[in-house]
């Protein structure tokens, strides 16, 4: 039992006690388990025509999951795949039907008539008014007299439910009922079959093979079709449905036969709005598992002609999580893109002094490629020096394009170009440390504060702190001692730098997942480069 | 490539088409495809503060299926796990961010944090109001710096969403978003991997174990455990929340990973419920698939303390269908079992010409018992005779309980007789048949007439008319003659009942699934039945 149930014996009891218990007190059941198992509205007062549905457990959220306001009144739950017995169909119209009668909607399946049948027979010895419908859209085998009843069955549930609360008389319900009954048609598509609770599943479709024409029990398809892709599929099963839909408009039902994801189904409708042949339907109704086959993994569409008394019933919106309402299907309007997304170029501008501080930090970064490559094998990939060399070397090349009379644009230029030229999580942790000193230059703050304020912007992003063996442990102590000069600063970063080797485990950046006694000893190669860039500017100024 | 999409390329392209295109013109899209893939709310004017997400897909309905009035403004979709890269997100930030600013919600990957980070960066260089905050809700490695982001993030979607609504100003979101993030923990359990489009899907979890504490990338979880059932999989998962519930009320979110069915879900939830370690959550959302990881058959329960602030954003109604709401947890509230379940016995009255009728009527079964199992042994499992015979003998011993003297309830008493003493579907029919012509009776018909109702009832429930090779072939015809005189309804019966054997194919009960070449020949047992019945009773009157 690889699944997330108790016992085959419990599993329906114990999921109906949980769909009623996070009902927020909407549901409520009969006093009936372990045989009679009927999920009803708890507001009802019988004022009104209720709608009884049920049958078989394995197809949620049909039909507990359909029971309130606007849809049914009750569902009588069978065992899973199987009809719940006359009893506990007959405890669920006594229970809910009132003067104004009840409707029970049944799908076609013998076991499921013929009980609904008999309740509703002893149910009319009590004198109250029943009539029942039997849901037969499955177009699986044109031929076959007895259609099964499948998710057309929701359409039937929501247009019956709507008039049904409008007030309607139990004929108006029924013959509306009826009317859709006639003109739906369904037809089911899966890749595989379902598991059965406490059975072994059945393995009986091969990969690339799809089965067309399935039914909502495990049985098998109508035929085994080669496989090849969503739009292929799609127009498989549309091809099956287009003699019912050459004229006016339709709805379709885009029902989850069980775990089909949720990217899966939202491809389909793609391509059941792309296809030419689903050119006459207008509406749709999900995606969304509302009739699902225990987990099979395969998609249905059940489609009813909409005319205004049909649309104006489905459309009426629920509060039920499980309806997903009908939307009117239409073209994807666009939204050009944003201006912006290529960065500024800043107009060049030239301070020699500037110039010089850059083009030396971009030295002292490519001086230090080979140690802190050799660094960063210890702990790395060894690449940190070749990197930042990197880097260098390009920012050296395009000193000519920056702004370098404008602190503001300068800072901001020089992260645009990082982002680009340099690459990895570096890069882009670099991007914005300059990204944001130059957002501080703008607001008004001195260079240190505005050095300070980004690296508190870099911590937020990359996660890391002081302490976490990254460049923060030798950057934060220089930034805070820079206005007491440049010495100060370098002596704060190498001092900084050097406690890495002690740190044990980084918490941040690839080094978090080598373990501890092969970082012990090696200092950290971000803080290393920011402590020779220090000293480096340090020596000569 | 057994999963309903095209090409790995298209997937997350075609299936935002689909969402977009389905949404009845609620959802819009960027025109950046195929690198940037951004769902904005169509009715956005920028009034408000923005919210957007995002992340990799394979995550849905996160985070596109939660963009609208009162969640998000947008959510920018990278490829299946793989983050949006930076000029998505600032396409993102650009198109719907105005005056009052826009909050990122980011969930804790490297990559995320990264490039949303230097996206926000860029967008302030534009002069525009960006805030940030980090889901880090995963508590499966308690000691880990960098916990993940998963289905916690719907918390901040929804408190966030709520406020930026309300007008509230982008200090004010963001610090609700930061004061859930810190409250929350979440953990999840699989029974098995996903699998990722494109990819080979991984076989780790063997049968009888379960993951606790995994991932929503299909990361291997924490620690292998042993399944044993739904109650203890809630309980191992609680178990781990535990020191986080000590006091105070909580609000849950059920969240299904995948390819769990709702059956499992609200068994779950029932578990949930039900357990002491939850007695201090009081509400609940879900259980629905919310942050999925693609097809994991797996959940999640992510717990936040509650105060009046947050409850309120959060039980705020929401026209999205993929929020399922958040209800209080109540126990079921049970109704009693209506009377009337059990046929009320009936008056047991004498008349001797209905009596001797009646008795008549089971011995002419009872002789025709051999004949008939012979003929139902061409199309069926030969016992048509000895379930008719059987039924006729416990209706003799039982004569004297009959209310002989007021056929309305002799014709209800005859149908409860026979569905608890013939069984089968044969059972219930001719139950339904008794049963209906006492309602005819008691509706003022006269006896043929009523019988005449009957038929046209199990004509409806059991889906058989006159030609499908069932006992209707014999017993129509008959009942249309009995006005004549019952010499001339047996002939009727008789020739009907022969007609049977030149019918090929049965289209209902089941002799339907018998080839036609076996029927071709012999007589339906049924029919023959109500044929002998018929002649038998026209010889002694």
């Amino acid at each position: 039992m690889n699944q997330f149930i108790n016992a085959k014996e419990t599993l329906v009891t114990d999921a109906i006690d949980g769909l009623i218990e996070t009902s927020g007190g909407a549901l409520t059941r009969l006093d009936g388990y372990p045989h009679i198992k009927v999920v009803c509205r708890s507001d009802w007062d019988r004022s009104k025509v209720a709608l009884i549905s049920g049958g078989g457990s394995g197809h949620e959220p049909a039909h507990a999951g359909f029971v309130g306001v606007g849809m049914l009144t009750a569902a009588v739950c069978g065992e899973v795949f199987a009809s719940p017995s006359v009893d506990a169909v007959l405890a669920g119209i006594l229970a809910v039907t009132g003067p104004m009668g009840c409707l029970l909607v049944v799908k076609n399946y013998t076991g499921d008539r013929l009980n609904y049948g008999l309740a509703a027979e002893r149910a009319r010895a009590f004198g109250l008014k029943v009539s029942m419908v039997v849901v037969d859209d499955d177009i699986a085998l044109p031929h076959l007299p007895q259609p099964r009843g499948v998710a057309g069955t929701l359409f039937v549930h929501k247009i019956a439910g709507a008039l049904a609360e409008s007030g309607a008389d139990l004929d108006t319900v029924t013959d509306a009922a009826k009317a859709a009954i006639t003109d739906m048609a369904s037809i089911g598509m899966s890749l595989d079959t379902c598991t059965v609770p406490g059975s072994v599943k059945e393995v009986r479709i091969a990969s690339g093979k799809a089965e067309l024409g399935l039914g909502i029990h495990g049985e098998a398809g109508v035929e085994q079709v080669a496989f090849e892709g969503a739009k292929k599929a799609m127009d498989q099963v549309l091809k099956k449905l287009s003699s019912r839909l050459e004229e006016g408009s339709h709805v379709a039902i885009l029902n989850n036969l069980g775990s089909t994801t949720p990217l899966e189904m939202s491809v389909l409708a793609h391509e059941l709005v792309a296809s030419k042949r689903a050119k006459n339907i207008s509406h749709i109704i999900g995606p969304a598992p509302m009739m699902t086959s225990l987990d099979m993994h395969g998609f249905s569409i059940s489609i009813l002609p909409l005319n205004p008394k049909n649309k104006s019933h489905l459309e009426l919106p629920l509060a039920l999580p499980a309806w997903p309402g009908m939307n009117k299907i239409a073209a994807a309007r666009l939204q050009p893109l944003p201006d912006g997304l290529s960065p500024i170029k800043p107009i060049p501008s030239s301070n020699p002094k500037t110039r010089a501080l850059l083009e030396q930090c971009c030295d002292l970064l490519i001086a230090a490629e080979n140690d802190l490559n050799i660094l960063d094998a210890k702990s790395g990939d060894g690449d940190t020096g070749s990197t930042l060399a990197g880097a260098a070397r390009a920012m050296k090349g395009s000193l000519d394009m920056l702004p370098l009379a404008d602190l503001t644009q300068l800072f901001r230029a020089i992260g645009d170009e990082l982002s680009q030229t340099m690459g990895g999580s570096s890069g882009v942790i670099l991007a914005i440390f300059f990204g944001a000193t130059g957002d501080a230059c703008a607001n008004g703050k001195p260079i240190p504060k505005a050095l300070l304020a980004a690296l508190e912007r870099i911590s937020q992003v990359g996660g890391a702190v002081k302490g976490d063996r990254t460049m923060i442990d030798a950057l934060e102590p220089a930034l805070q001692a820079l206005p007491d000069g440049i010495a100060r600063a370098a002596s704060q970063a190498r001092e900084g730098a050097t406690q890495t080797a002690s740190m044990g485990s980084a918490k941040a950046g690839r080094a978090s997942y080598v373990p501890e006694e092969n970082l012990i000893g090696h200092k950290d190669p971000g803080a290393e480069a920011v402590a020779r860039l220090f000293e480096g500017l340090a020596k000569s100024i």
